[in-house]
């Protein structure tokens, strides 16, 4: 959708971010993409917690993929990446991948995310204001 | 208090729990420990999301002290244990056991958990109903 | 591959499986469908504790499909199922699914995890004992 | 032991660190403490990966002590800091804070982490090198 350089966060990874296989646990993946995925919001001027305190709106992930080419392992540094692949009324895809050391370094996992956005009370969908990403969509 | 034997929850350690060191990571000795403390409340007739929803309390950890003897490892069954220890208007304190395999096994994490009840709304501390640890407080 | 019915773990949410929205947080029912795996590995007699430690060989996640369907709450009483979908000479897809209370209520999460069988030491594919998932792959 | 600025790390919250209480999970201030003390370690020069794989020296946890003054929150931005309060030959006591803000704000969390030195084969108690926190022990 854009050839913009996606949004990057550095992660360093911790003995809570491993297992006893010597490597980060699988499911701790999600938890840095998540990361870099509020950052990416919040450089776009999306504040999560007034999204949803003042508007009453939420992300949720609907759905996600994601492959596993190699792993991390404590102390790395890892960069964790977060941009727009597609955007739909009331849901988006975020590719997210996950570097050693920096977006030329090995690539870790790559993945999709598909975003709802919803209403906090009713869980609705709700539509995303296309202000959101900019003019990129247009 | 009381010499009544404690609640005793069962817990098996995943690959979530370990860490690097292979062995459990410290952090998750407390999750293990609020399941127990879930369980016995449970046990006792207080569930904890009808209290929060329907009388807006709800229980926060205040103060933990913990001894760490031995490391449990992936795939052990561990036994958890909670009782009351002491009681005041507004907090209670939680003795708290981790063994393999059983109560006469190794013991490998000793703690005092202190829990407040607050109000869920303005998060001042409520008197503890005296019911719920039944007639030995009294 | 086999109609037989998939293994299902019994699985309760606790406050450590929580987030700020009120529901379990996403990265969380990977650690779920960890154990509903893991349990449903020992009930085909595969210990992965002497697996790594007697002969070297690691299970990987290599891949993982999600769907989030519904949310689950706190003090849920969750069932994760775990299944074989197919086998490669090197690899598993397991079927893994998550309800609310039983099989019969409401499906919350489903997903395919496929999983590597390495060596523990090369990190090379290692072919997968047919003897593992039994005569319902011949 | 010394009158130096304690060290410190600024960490923010994100969703995983939540539960559904709203605030940070208890169990969770130990993830964010022990980055700090990692980081701590790593501003004095020592590495624990090159620790463990080239000394076969590992630190663990032997006892923690806690007190929750008030809760952190979804988007916090928080200041966790660990310095040296107190050494033996065998082990070291870290003296841990958690702030909203900044070192002038919030206190949140106050603890004590007493940290064993050992040999990563045998699990037995080593002297801690005099070197590792400097001059101001002597």
């Amino acid at each position: 959708m854009t050839d913009v350089k996606p949004f990057a966060l550095p992660v360093r990874v911790y003995y809570e971010d491993t297992d006893a296989q010597g490597v980060v646990y699988y499911a701790n993946y999600f938890r840095f993409m998540e990361r870099a995925r509020t950052e990416w919001l919040r450089s776009l001027g999306i504040d999560m917690v007034k999204l949803q305190d003042e508007e009453r709106r939420i992300f949720v992930v609907a759905e996600v993929q994601a492959k596993f080419h190699a792993p991390a392992r404590l102390s790395d540094d890892l960069v964790v990446t977060a941009g727009l692949q597609d955007l739909t009324r009331v849901s988006f895809d975020i590719e997210q991948k996950i570097y050693r050391d920096s977006t030329d370094g090995d690539l870790l996992i790559s993945g999709i995310v598909k975003a709802a956005y919803l209403d906090a009370d009713s869980m609705r969908p709700k539509r995303v204001p296309p202000s959101f990403f900019g003019d990129n969509q247009s």
